[in-house]
């Protein structure tokens, strides 16, 4: 196996142990020169012709070809913009008008509760009798009736780490003459995907968690590249006209994956993300997942060999989780916020999950180790039994 | 008049004169140590910790209020976030339901054209008769009939400066029960506006204008206070919900403009943003406004003076006319081209506009009359006639 730690490509503070990359990756050490130069050269000296000269408008597109090489994404086929809940919108809304005479959205209860918001807005939007229609996870497949035109979900479980079968999925799907959206928020930079090879219709995602790209980095949206130069981009944006500089009172797509564009780009955002983007040079993803359960696989069995009061949450069987573990703890609030005070950074997620993301380009063995012997301390001494720690407002 | 002259403010390129401030404003000098300083103190330092301890997750609505107090919007009226595109879609989203037994949006022909597109794409979502009528900019009062559910038009017109009149326009809409919009594109920072004052229902703009917020600046979107706790958001996103954190399947907006909040802002931006703000500490938009109308008369009498060749594009009375100054010219792209080439920047806009924007922060009457030497330089020699200026793609 190829060695992929790549600790010196970040900055990172010192002792801590990051296990929440799969919320907010940390900063790749570029990114500072990059963000400088760019407000300092491009900006500041270029002015509008930036836009040009710097190569600022071609960012989006360039970027998602960086992105699109780590999820089996064809070249042209992957734009960067806006936000996930955006893209999010941009798909259903798209993917909606390509089976009009149905009107059912199929998504399930595991998927993250933002993309179900934008769903029911949409649909609140649409009326007409179209509905969001919720089911557990192990149920999707056999929710996916004759009256279903989109079949919308999260790869992974943002709380449990459990993964979806893609490919069936996206084949039963087609069977029943859906159109198949997938979310790879906690797969794109973790798991290997092959989005050409499901065969999916659209898939979206973000890349401020794996792929390290920085708070609020853009988002991406695929579209299967025989669609592209039909699909309806339903947020039909200046950046996504053919022409947008004849400024046209009538709005015409883009050849493909560029109708999928929208506003003007963010564009230090795209400086930090491109840079972040790079680290990924020479890397195989393959070899990240194999790192990543490796790691797990350690975290799991040093958890519960020495800290029995957790109790594990993600599947056992790697082969069907992320990029992450969950443990259950009824005061896991709490747990977590004493972690956090002791620089062993994971997550809470509502009611009782302690979330531990697995990111190996600057995770390594002993990184798992101290965060075991931290999470043992917490838990026997009963670290986490403190007010404030009970009381402190949630925002992650 | 107070002295709003703030040069020393921003870092332009020596001898430059930027008249391109209403496409993209010039990088405020604080932006560079706020922006490292957020890379490494905050990101690279807390990391997910950030969202709390450094106030992002509160910059949306901070932000917002320096942009409010700009254009007349109440104290916590006004939320940043996405881009213009999208922000002119979730007004418009929201706006179409308030009046549900009506099926025309209202807009002209003098809107960016952008707007129309995203009502375009609005439109073929909605369905069930919904339709964009477009009428000339002088036709738009009188075309204001029972069938009219949403009026939206973009204050001042994106090539020739023309302002509508905001209050009478929408007193109009309001008596015929219709809901209106208000894109401050060219507004923002330019010019007075009185939002409340309008009592219009929903405004929304940019801020790589002339609020100097760098390329793919947050957009920003204003809903009267009195509706901000029942609007629907359409885009529901995550963290326009009332609980982000508690991860409810089902969507709850936020009390008042937070609702309008959608997904994960670009924090990287909000920084530059926020700083490019502060330039604006004490300074009296009315002051802007006086020094803008100033510079403009001077460039008009002394182009009609010394420029035959270019004719006033902009109304001649700058009581309607916005912060900008338009000259039509057969050969205004090559032209254009040519005094870009001198450092003379503005930009052209098809099919014959030579446009020049006023921007008092950091231009004086010494810039104006250099451009004017410039201008007619390039006219008086031809040297606009030039094989590269005519063929050179344009972008800007």
């Amino acid at each position: 196996m190829a060695n992929i730690l790549r600790k010196e490509a970040f900055i990172m503070p010192e002792g801590m142990v990051y296990l929440d990359g799969n919320s907010l990756g940390p900063m790749p050490k570029g990114v500072p020169d990059r963000v400088a130069t760019m407000l300092r050269d491009e900006w500041s000296q270029m002015l509008i012709k930036g836009w040009n000269k710097a190569g600022w408008m071609a960012l989006p597109e360039q970027v998602g070809n960086m992105v699109g090489n780590l999820i089996g994404a064809p070249t042209g086929s992957v734009v960067m913009g806006d936000t996930l809940s955006i893209k999010v919108f941009q798909a259903l809304a798209s993917a909606v008008k390509m089976v009009p005479d149905r009107r059912v959205i199929l998504s399930d209860t595991g998927n993250f509760p933002s993309d179900l918001y934008i769903a029911e807005g949409l649909v609140g939007l649409l009326g007409q009798g179209y509905e969001l229609r919720t089911v557990a996870p192990e149920e999707v497949i056999s929710a996916i009736s004759d009256d279903v035109a989109v079949v919308m979900l999260t790869e992974v479980d943002y709380r449990s780490g459990r993964m979806h079968d893609m490919k069936a999925v996206t084949k039963c799907c087609h069977d029943n003459g859906s159109v198949m959206i997938w979310d790879l928020a906690h797969s794109a930079g973790a798991i290997p995907v092959d989005l050409h090879g499901s065969n999916c219709e659209f898939a979206v995602g973000c890349t401020y968690k794996y792929f390290n790209g920085g708070p609020g980095a853009p988002a991406f949206i695929y579209v299967r590249p025989d669609l592209a130069d039909t699909v309806e981009p339903a947020l039909s944006g200046w950046l996504g006209h053919r022409q947008p500089f004849d400024f046209d009172l009538n709005y015409t797509p883009a050849k493909g994956i560029e109708r999928m564009r929208v506003g003007t780009p963010p564009i230090i955002q795209m400086a930090a993300l491109e840079v972040a983007m790079k680290v990924w040079d020479g890397i195989d993803i393959q070899d990240v997942r194999a790192a990543s359960v490796a790691l797990q696989e350690q975290f799991i069995a040093e958890v519960e060999a020495n800290v029995p009061q957790l109790t594990l949450a993600s599947p056992r069987n790697s082969a069907v989780r992320g990029s992450q573990v969950s443990f259950q703890f009824e005061h896991g609030y709490a747990a977590m916020q004493a972690l956090i005070d002791r620089d062993v950074i994971g997550d809470f997620r509502a009611p009782d999950i302690m979330r531990f993301g697995f990111t190996p380009l600057y995770l390594d063995a002993a990184d798992v180790s101290r965060a075991v012997a931290v999470i043992k301390d917490v838990m026997d001494n009963d670290l986490w039994d403190n007010e404030t720690y009970k009381i402190r407002a949630r925002v992650t």
